[in-house]
């Protein structure tokens, strides 16, 4: 076992350096406290009286000394060896932290003016701090050279991988908090270091902040033998190196050494890979084991307190009712010395601003912690060259996925000098059909290769790890880093990343009001192996409602789209990849299916995003002119093919029933305009949809979708909706259509139930439907879905 | 570092038990690969032909002789030392070989007695796999021993722990795919045996089968260095002991060698734990590395299959249409020699079923793996007995968690001896004010308890770890195996574990078509720091949607709860307690709010689940009977607040307009009697909310929710719903209800423009109440909320 090389050793700042490394984190830790408590008094010109206290006090201390601790050192190395770095704070908690940080290099007043670098900024610096119409207490996108909130805890590490890929030269400072690093997105995120290559990616310094509590327990890498602890880091492949103590003096030392030993390190291992040696380095990580809260009040009230859970939040409860505390804040904020911080003005000394790196070095002001400033289009090959000819609709079949696949596959080429394209899942990009992306780009693993690997390589820019945690998080990062890319999963577990969309979107919306926020690459996700292809998986890989969580976040944020074919598909992908601050969510099948649209037929449909077919459609009369007794509608490639098969079985039974087919690429269109910027007008949507006529409309997902998009729409009342209705099994896909009422036999008798001019004949069909389908049912439960009879027998025409 | 224990060695299986245990791999192995392709000729009686293989191949080999190893030796220990085991399948992909093993036991004979005990019970069993109307292909509800559904990834270990806390007899025997092991929920799961204590609770035996290959990838951790693996599991805690080649017989006498060390030290760690030494010991895991696919074909089509990821699925692809794979396919089943397996009748030998342990010891048959046998209700207090007093309709207050947690607190103390009910959370339970439960219980961690600490210790019983897929994990472990518990968590973050939540509730759902699957407790949810009072943490903690995703699911299966005060909380979670087989989802604020009902209308007002609050409403005429102009709703407790706020100003401004007042505990009464079995009829619906009147719907998740529950009923269209819109930031709760539009004075804004009869001066209250939103806002933005002019101002009477 490597023993921890840092240890007490000799001084390594020279007295001058560390009085000024000191007053720097002491300057930092005050604009920290005076965030957390004051309204007013900034620079305790007079005794702190309980007026200049906020009437609420929210916010956290424990982690944010460390936080600061942490970023000063940091900033020593970029001054002196030109570091292109960024800083993570996985303890987002710790927020004040990164805002006295930018405040303290100039940023934070550059971007947010009235927040000037006098008396009156400390003042409203103090006073917005989590505070009604103020900054969030977590890091946040408000907060400069962030590229992650610090709400919901795990995604730090993750983030920094991101980040890094193909960004040679970036150096992303990770600090992971010990309650964080419970998570199990972050527990997985270790192993990142698997899936960087030093050579043309950047490096990850990770800093798990060990302060031994989370907001009321312990942490469990606090409470674990120092042996474990290492044992564990040097499992996930790294060198750890241990900064332990509790006294300044001895730990500036300590960390100026270490930070320098594990930044010789980087440097070395880069310079190594980069001549070209290969294979994966043992990249450094700092165990930074600090008391929780520390340099703030040790006691309180008779408790413990530094050092402690009580110093998670609010370490002094009351100084606005309990004198004892005021005194104790006054004290513990007098301690860091600011009036030898600021000028008599309220500036920050300039012996302390000249600690801070210059410009775009500063983590502060990091382009890359604005990832737009540096967004480069993509190059993207024409995606009607990839097209699948098609003359007659519904005559051939393509497998949607695999011929995006080639089209991906060239986006990979097009930009593999430029490094900004990415494709991300969790080992199914083959089993999503998308394989042709092979023939130019490697999967990811920088370790050893074995004869019987397929396309792995260690400079592979296909992420696959069976983790959609990381996929995302990965993902994440090289978005926000601005470059592009494309999280390709099954359609069930894309769930796992539920609440990181929510995140992300979350974030996504919030810039949109920071102008100095430059757009972000949109996340794009593509579903296959959906819900209603999921043969033999069966029931637990069954499930749609990612789209209901979706259209749950802002509509400026979130598109959903739907094609039905694969010409449908291309020019649905060839959209989102070109848009900038969405989440786009494109969901498509990967088996065999019938192509509906050619290809300039596909392009003027998603360019609509909702249209009729004319051609499966017969409510036109000779005048050129109708009216339909029916709509049948769909969305998704499934019940676009029952529907157009349940149509199909209209016209052979009722010749005079005047039916409109209607197809939705684009979800957000069935909104109204109010609600979505792609929403249709009412009068549109009334002339897609009538104002009362039945519609019959089958839905790739749960149906109640629909009616939650639609129910404001003159016809809703008429809007009959058929989809997955959580009943699924292993079984035929036609079995499955089947048990969820959503195939053909059943639309056509949906028809019937709604259209009461059908007459009596319609009642013989309507049981002839049902006797088919439950015929048809046990045919393919004997005999399998993939016997040739059944194969034919599911193309509508 | 430990050097693995296990190696080359003496025997120490007889030349007799090894070829006895051969046997028993080999007929395991049989089965499954019978399963994965017979139709038909299930004994090879005949030379396999074209027809006997299904048409459509659809399942998993890789993983599955690796299964059936671990199986196989388990059942010799149980046999010669009584351990009471139940097998968890990580690589749930390996469907046929629990399945098998359970055939080879007898157990699904029994369950399944269709699937008889002879070559036609053999012919079904391998036809049913895999195959329209029979069985899935992964681990699943159906599966007899089973306690872990296959589908999705990464929750086995989670749920081999909480299988086992409370329950000292029980050894859980995990299998963790190097797939699985990939995914974060499994990454942190390994530290589970930092919160089990081996004094009371059982014990897990993980196993991590490193094979190698994902679909199509290398794993991470099989790829790492032996020195890297070792040490991460050190690090993690255990002890590693290795298996690793791929010579059957040299394997048998490993793993049996090996499988005794990690057994008899178990025992001995129990045994000491007992005895009274405290301490975390550390637990013994196996890591056996095989090849994937092993004992299948080497190479197929000039390719290796053996070995590789080409293995994972179905390793000859096209038997019935290949006439070399076909003969590959014999020779290969041949290879397992069924005819020294089976006798005449295709029964298996006698000699082999004589290896099976007998009875409950069977790991297919243990009552563990089906809890309902073994379920007892709970000792639950007198709710009543916590009721806080109410004379009056708001005109008190309480924090209506922290009042529950004295309830929790007495069912904790209740149970104490039973030992069958545990709290799990994030780290939140004192955070959601439920800390009274501390007077009685622990927080649980086997570790250094130091003075700092509160209420720590190695044998408390409320689990917390940042983690929510632990604990959600964890909990279906315990409740899967029959007992009780509750998990509470921040609101918005409970979508870290969407994709949890969603395969229980198909679990549940499938488990209510299998009588001999006994029903288990439920699984509650408490959701506390909701989305209104997110008061410091901003945007990224406000998220209702957990019940969208919750009400996709079946209905039988989900219960959503929102009780408006302290009383009716209590009254809810007494009844969540006593359900079965539910997932219930509670939602319910920790701060300051009003109580509205007495415990006897509490209880009255949760049985309806709905009702007309009539001491707020006015719509009653002198003869008793009434109709209201406008129904005003609520809910969810600050909808509540707001609502009933709005209502006296109404009654102030327009004594004559008749308003009724509805509130709603139980979400689902608003859907269809036809769609819930908590739904209203509508005959019930329009009672209470007319069939023509305005509604307005103060609501407290997404507003579209309440549309796509009620968008079926007569009144639908007048029904006007205020809810989240995604719009929140660091503020104050009132400065959040007014965000999004659910303020008293926009609720009543929204009653003026809907009732067009309130005439002239509306038009003037309108403004006023326009006015006064902005004012209180930007007074709140001033002061905060915590000022008592605030504070007294948030309470409508």
């Amino acid at each position: 076992m490597t023993e921890p090389t840092a240890g007490p050793g000799d001084a390594v700042l020279s007295d001058q350096e560390l009085a000024a490394i000191d007053a720097y984190w002491r300057a930092a830790n005050y604009l920290c406290v005076g965030q957390l408590y004051l309204l007013d008094n900034p620079l305790l010109r007079e005794p702190l009286r309980p007026e200049h206290i906020k009437p609420r006090l929210l916010g956290h201390w424990g982690t944010t000394p460390g936080l600061n601790f942490i970023y000063t050192h940091m900033n020593r190395f970029i001054r002196r060896d030109d570091w292109n770095a960024i800083f993570i704070t996985g303890p987002g908690h710790g927020g004040p932290a990164p805002v006295a940080q930018a405040y303290l290099e100039g940023t934070y007043s550059e971007i947010y003016p009235s927040i000037t670098r006098d008396e009156e900024g400390l003042r409203r610096l103090f006073r917005q701090f989590s505070f009604p119409g103020g900054i969030p207490s977590h890091a946040a996108p408000e907060t400069p050279g962030s590229i992650h909130e610090g709400g919901e805890l795990g995604y730090s590490l993750a983030h920094a991988f991101g980040a890094v890929f193909d960004n040679p030269d970036l150096l992303a400072v990770c600090v992971v908090g010990d309650g964080e690093a419970e998570t199990g997105p972050l527990a997985t995120s270790w192993h990142s270091n698997k899936f960087l290559n030093p050579r043309h990616d950047g490096a990850v310094l990770p800093i798990l902040h060990l302060n031994g509590y989370k907001i009321a327990g312990p942490t469990v890498l606090g409470r674990i033998p120092r042996s474990e602890l290492l044992a564990l880091f040097e499992g996930y492949g790294y060198r750890p190196l241990l900064v332990a103590g509790d006294d300044p003096a001895a730990m500036h030392q300590l960390m100026a050494r270490t930070l320098e030993e594990a930044l010789d390190d980087i440097r070395e291992i880069q310079r190594r890979a980069r001549s070209g040696v290969p294979g994966r380095p043992t990249w450094p990580m700092i165990i930074l084991e600090t008391p929780k809260g520390w340099t703030g009040p040790c006691e309180v009230d008779g408790r413990p307190v530094e050092g402690s859970f009580r110093s998670h939040q609010i370490p002094l409860t009351d100084p606005r009712g309990n004198a004892e505390h005021l005194a104790m804040l006054e004290a513990w904020m007098r301690s860091y010395r600011p009036e030898e911080l600021f000028d008599a003005h309220g500036a920050v000394r300039p012996e302390l601003t000249d600690l801070a790196p210059r410009g775009a070095r500063r983590m502060s002001a990091n382009p890359h912690a604005n990832g737009g400033v540096l967004l480069r289009d993509l190059f993207l090959p024409d995606f009607t060259a990839y097209a699948v000819p098609v003359e007659k609709p519904a005559t051939t079949t393509s497998e949607a996925t695999r011929v995006l696949g080639r089209y991906l596959r060239d986006v990979l080429a097009l930009n593999a000098e430029s490094r900004n394209f990415r494709i991300f899942g969790p080992d199914e990009t083959a089993s999503n059909r998308l394989d042709a992306v092979f023939d130019v780009e490697n999967r990811m693993l920088n370790a050893d290769i074995l004869p019987t690997d397929d396309h792995i390589a260690p400079d592979g820019r296909v992420m696959e790890v069976l983790s959609e945690h990381l996929c995302q998080g990965w993902l994440e990062g090289y978005l926000l880093t601005g470059r592009h890319g494309l999280f390709n999963s099954y359609e069930a577990f894309i769930h796992i990343v539920d609440s990181m969309f929510n995140q992300h979107a979350k974030w996504l919306k919030v810039t949109r009001s920071l102008p100095w926020r430059r757009p972000i690459a949109s996340l794009n996700y593509l579903l296959s192996s959906h819900v209603w292809r999921q043969d033999h998986n069966g029931f637990s890989h069954q499930d749609p409602g990612f789209i209901d969580l979706v259209v749950n976040k802002k509509a400026e944020v979130i598109r959903v789209y739907l094609p039905p074919d694969t010409n449908t598909l291309l020019s649905v992908m060839d959209h989102c990849l070109r848009t900038r601050n969405y989440v786009n969510v494109v969901i498509a099948g990967k088996q065999p299916a019938l192509n509906y649209l050619s290809m300039p037929d596909a392009i003027a449909h998603c360019t609509r995003g909702i249209g009729v077919w004319s051609w499966a459609s017969n409510d036109m009369g000779d005048d050129g002119r109708g009216e339909p007794d029916v709509v049948m509608a769909a969305a998704g490639d499934v019940p676009t093919l029952e529907a157009l098969a349940a149509t199909a079985l209209l016209r052979e039974f009722f010749p005079d029933l005047r039916v409109r087919f209607i197809n939705v690429v684009d979800l957000m269109r069935l909104q109204p305009s109010s609600e979505h910027p792609h929403g249709l007008t009412d009068a549109e949507f009334d002339a897609l949809f009538t104002t009362d006529k039945p519609v019959i409309f089958a839905f790739h997902g749960y149906p109640w979708l629909i009616h939650r998009l639609t129910y404001r729409r003159t016809n809703h009342k008429n809007i009959h909706v058929r989809g997955y209705k959580e009943e699924g099994t292993t079984t035929t896909p036609f079995d499955m259509a089947m048990l969820n009422d959503i195939d053909r036999y059943h639309l056509v008798m949906d028809v019937i139930d709604r259209v009461p001019s059908l007459g009596t004949r319609a009642y013989h069909i309507r049981q002839r439907m049902a006797d088919e389908r439950l015929a048809k049912r046990r045919y393919t439960r004997d005999v399998g879905d993939d016997h040739p009879d059944v194969k034919n027998w599911v193309w509508p025409w």
